[in-house]
């Protein structure tokens, strides 16, 4: 980047058609008409029972500073060739709208609207691709460290990604997404600075190799840090590496802190087990296992149910980058739009494909728990009008295959979207990342364990009211109609 | 990030585990001595038979302004607990070494050194994390736009995946990365303006649903813009949005630049030919497709094989994350290092896995040219004082199936790398990133057409030296004798 500009600003982060349509809009003078979108994704990822919601904190500072720079300006003008009438609207423009979002940790489905942004026209089309890029990435995730802190249940889990992250940017909101779906650790500094989250870590081969054996370069480890995890697969595991960190341990005893070892690389199910053994016939039962290489949630289920002895994992590639599904598809749709009279009117996008089709109208998502046990029903959207809360009894209906319904009573209806930013001004105030961790676990103890299975889950129902319902169904004969209408033309 | 501080490093941007062993080199006294690490991928990506590098840009940037900020060193001191006297070497350090790299856009090999780096111990140990973070990430994105383009050729590559980029950075420098593996455009504005990249863009469904209905849009979008791609999936593709298109077309005549229609959903395959029809019939036959929807090589290459229409591929999510494989595992390895004598000495890392097996010593990479066709017959890797460019004839074998060799004569040896920084100071300034491209496309005519082939390439030989080879197999001879020397203690 070369510095070239000391006033790079995340405004001018969007697609050009995005500046294009605001042009249009303001052109025509619809650029202040009041508009509803919805942030939402269609597939689980991973093929996940639920999603962990991550992303707001970076989505409200992004719409707070929320203004080009000069140098936007300049280029806009100057190199994209945008006339100097629509640059002075550019000039002035910020984002003045109010924002409706669930909170980061807030466990989550497809098909129901994660932020709701209403905002003037122009404003709510550029900042579409900015939030989609922040929330599809800190989400997937979150989601993933979720799935795979599943698997680990109690044992530490720590983020060791950012050497193969994609990019900068991912090494270290990643590694504050994988805190919030329930990692202990992240090894990045940066992040751990930035997000005031935990990092770890201890040495490297290279440290080994600088003094061409183990035993010299444990010994040197040791006498800088207290607290002592030595890397055993630089030469030769079980020949050197253990039998070394279990001498240098003897021969420190109490000077240092020996936490353990560490392996990297090879069967990590046998050696485990052989280093396992060999650590408690030397008298240390309390030294702990560290395994890192190229895990996930499917290589440890296969190492656990193999009884592999392991106390620590750390997590790279896989999570960090999501490896098995690397992007989320979440989308930013109009669902509303202000007409010429000032009146609020739905709107749809129709697809030959059933799930494509948005569900038009200002709504709200409610959770249903059932009293009696404490545990979620299910998600139920609304349209904003409705109060299923007063409800004695909602019907509950699956949004595709309509013929799957069941009667809710005795239940909570908990709203899952706060004010976040109320005509520009953010009135939300993040939590912690450990307090969001906290949170995504305490919302996941909702959810009956089939909706957590890793592979194969049931299908948590995502439903909407009657009316919601009625309403789309309408929305679409309406199209119908336009189109045939300009067919007979 | 709350902008919480103001003096956000990347300097930080490292495990913890690399400053731990900074500490360690320098407790002992051994943070200055001159090491040398290489950077190297072990296995083409996508099944590839080639990589396009690409990062040094930003490598360069990171290493010239490497130093710790104020808060970094407050969060290194008083949250992670390094004691006061390493913090004052913290304060102090910079990036005095030198580093020799090869260009962006350069294809290269796996197995072959990309850069290699000279500095002093604790410094090359502090600043892996980041080099890999960049390279690796930039250099899967190249390679994955080079993949594509080959199967594209001469339509135009649009680099469309910003939403579902792995955080921003992500979207900026893989929109760069595109570029460099042969895009011609991005949608990305930001990554115009920092990168002088041509952008491009037009309109998305929000537009026709503000208005209702496609004509109205159109003509909207018509008003303001002067050359016109309308997007004609939002209602109905073949009945609204095609026959609308045409018609705003022909109304406006030659008011407009009526480049042609975008297709986002369906059946390419079948629209596109549709809506090539019905566009020819109507006297548009210089009206382009555009085309979108979760490509990428494979896909395209099958719509080509059905006979879509198509001028111009808009890919997303599939190019910017590299899909199918979402990270290059490009490594960091310690080659050499000084002794307490001040001589260099070899290091090398023994794993179960041939591949793993690092090999020592300081390398230099020639691409050997045959001089009878212009042709590469391989790249050949040898100790840093060897000079093959003065050779008649030289042997080349592979470096696991070492059975596997051939002789090359009358050939051009020519040296990769280049000297990109000299004791800290950068000495070497990118081309822009066009030339980038044109760089890669050149050197890509090197190859033939047999290493170029999307699925089942050739692989194309990167060997050694006898020299190098016989250097390993001593360094291997060395470390089998030490740990037999443990085992007997």
């Amino acid at each position: 980047m070369k510095s070239k500009f000391t006033d790079d600003s995340l405004t001018l982060h969007t697609d050009l058609y995005q500046i294009n349509m605001a042009e249009s809009y303001w052109a025509d003078g619809l650029h202040n008409r009041k508009s509803v979108f919805e942030v939402y994704f269609r597939k689980m990822p991973f093929g996940n029972g639920y999603a962990i919601f991550a992303g707001l904190d970076r989505v409200l500072d992004y719409l707070k500073n929320f203004r080009f720079s000069e140098s936007d300006i300049t280029y806009l003008k100057e190199e994209v060739g945008y006339s100097d009438d629509f640059i002075d609207y550019l000039k002035g423009v910020r984002f003045t709208g109010s924002v409706y979002s669930v909170v980061e940790g807030e466990v989550v489905f497809s098909n129901e609207p994660l932020i709701r942004i209403e905002a003037p026209l122009a404003e709510a089309q550029l900042v579409e691709t900015a939030i989609l890029n922040i929330v599809n990435f800190q989400t997937l995730i979150a989601t993933k460290a979720s799935r795979i802190k599943q698997i680990i249940k109690d044992e530490i889990a720590m983020e060791f990604g950012t050497r193969r992250a994609q990019e900068m940017d991912a090494a270290i909101w990643g590694a504050r997404a994988a805190i919030i779906g329930g990692f202990d650790s992240t090894s990045n500094v940066r992040a751990g600075k930035l997000f005031d989250i935990p990092v770890a870590g201890t040495h490297a081969h290279a440290l080994v190799q600088t003094f061409k054996n183990d035993y010299d370069a444990f010994h040197s480890y040791a006498r800088r840090h207290k607290d002592c995890v030595f890397l055993v697969d630089t030469y030769d595991t079980l020949k050197s590496g253990v039998p070394t960190a279990i001498r240098v341990a003897k021969e420190l005893g109490d000077k240092i802190n020996f936490i353990g070892i560490r392996l990297d690389s090879g069967d990590i199910s046998f050696l485990s087990k052989e280093a396992r053994r060999m650590l408690d016939e030397a008298g240390f039962p309390n030294a702990k296992i560290v395994v890192s290489n190229d895990l996930d949630e499917y290589t440890i289920l296969n190492l656990k149910s193999q009884g592999a002895k392991v106390d620590s994992w750390g997590i790279g590639t896989k999570l960090i980058t999501a490896y098995d599904q690397p992007a989320l598809g979440a989308v930013y749709k109009m669902v509303s739009i202000e007409n010429e009279h000032g009146e609020m009117e739905d709107t749809i996008k129709i697809s030959a494909n059933a799930e494509k089709v948005t569900t038009p109208g200002l709504k709200k998502v409610y959770r249903i728990i059932n009293r009696d046990n404490g545990k979620a029903e299910g998600d139920y959207i609304a349209l904003a009008d409705e109060r299923p809360e007063a409800e004695e009894r909602i019907k509950m209906f699956h949004p595709i295959h309509t013929f799957i319904s069941k009667f809710v009573t005795n239940f909570e209806a908990r709203e899952l979207h706060r004010k976040v930013i109320e005509d520009g001004n953010v009135i939300y105030e993040s939590p912690s990342v450990l307090d969001m961790q906290k949170y995504a676990t305490s919302t996941l103890d909702l959810l009956w364990d089939e909706y957590k299975r890793s592979l194969n889950p049931e299908e948590y129902p995502v439903d909407l009211s009657q009316k919601c319902w009625d309403n789309k169904m309408s929305n679409i004969q309406e199209v119908r109609d336009m189109v045939e209408e300009i067919r007979r033309r």
